[in-house]
């Protein structure tokens, strides 16, 4: 089965894709998509959306991860990552995956075994998990880590 | 001109189409999206998409208008909004509309002529300025106030 993974934000989403066979776990692919920040909101959202339609078009997984989000100290930030993060789910729909939510702590106890995992932590579990992978930065390593997570707790047919 | 206003929200996305010629302005059509709050996340933003790609092909606008949004006393409820609302100016993006955001107090001042007007006098407002249009409910009511604010302060050519 392939998975996508997804760490929507507005200026930078990373992708993630992955293939799961019985409890081996492979690296396919992974990115991320950075928007102009001198464009529009509405124009930043639409190259979003082109680009993640391209990647599931490319890639054809099965099923898709996100990270769960919440407000946190910067409102306007989190606000925008929202605006992202609707046109990302939304380009699951359209892909016709079905999207899985999952709470921070339990993407890095599923890499990392800890909630409280740091991020370098949970980078250097992703080295050994997924062997020579070039992971393209921070925001894709967090898409591969919460695809992982689905992979460990997806339902078993 | 024709002015699309959108007040979206996840629950119930309001819009509302008006036409401007010089300084008159006429109700084309306005409604509420409704979504299925048993539905899932992703499949609520894409019902809310189809919807909006249908308004916009039925009514053409040359532009679209919306309030800007805060984080206020609901976060969890504002990021749902704005999950919305990213897919709202997606959708706009994708029809080939520029968007322009007012701030609420702007579109009250619009439609009232001040900006702590309370939500009945734009409504009673509206009555007025756009007589015989039979409004969907408080949401499409939003969304025409909108148009009309944007119909006011437009770049004139």
């Amino acid at each position: 089965m392939i998975i996508l993974g997804l760490d929507p934000s507005l200026s930078c989403t990373g992708w993630g894709v992955i293939r799961v066979e019985g409890s081996r776990i492979g690296h396919i692919a992974n990115g991320q998509v950075k928007t102009d920040a001198k464009a529009s909101l509405p124009d930043r959202l639409a190259y979003l959306d082109t680009v993640l339609a391209a990647v599931i078009a490319d890639h054809a997984p099965a099923c898709a991860a996100v990270e769960e989000v919440f407000v946190n100290d910067n409102p306007q930030s989190t606000l925008k990552l929202a605006h992202a993060r609707g046109v990302v789910l939304l380009g699951c729909a359209r892909g016709g995956l079905t999207v899985t939510e999952y709470a921070p702590r339990l993407v890095k106890k599923a890499i990392v075994g800890t909630g409280g995992a740091a991020k370098e932590q949970v980078q250097a579990m992703l080295r050994v998990l997924l062997p020579g992978a070039k992971v393209a930065g921070a925001d894709a390593a967090d898409a591969l880590a919460v695809a992982i997570c689905h992979a460990n707790h997806r339902p078993r047919i």
